[in-house]
């Protein structure tokens, strides 16, 4: 069994109304120095495969297919 | 400037429903022996800041008070 977190952040130049919100919000709050805020995703898979490269290259697969629009979001894949 | 990346996960045995619909959306697309997916989110953070200590005790206490729901959700504060 293979553990896998999958992190999947906006591109840059992407404009992030979340992230702004949030940055505004810790500003608000007393947070002083709080800069650019992203919001992204991460998912962490379990898979029931022994080799690393196959689970690796099925994870890209369901990044691209899936969990990622890679128009506007890049993904990274960490195999634990 | 110190760069932080916040990853705020649910904690064990609370239901993902978001995750389970992942999870069965993997498996009918064909990818075989996909085990649990849970989801969480990522939040990069920009902190005018120079010293670490007190940058991860502010990220803390952002994520106590704004990021996460410590009633159902883990977080994790990594600094760059």
């Amino acid at each position: 069994m293979i553990k896998a977190r999958i992190t999947v952040t906006l591109k840059n130049g992407v404009l992030d109304p979340q992230g702004k919100a949030i940055e505004h919000a810790l500003s608000g709050m007393g947070f002083g120095g709080v800069g650019a805020v992203r919001q992204g995703k991460v998912f962490d898979v379990e898979l029931a495969e022994s080799d690393k490269a196959k689970a690796e290259a099925d994870l890209k697969a369901m990044c691209d297919k899936l969990l990622a629009n890679t128009v506007i979001e890049n993904y990274a894949v960490e195999i634990a």
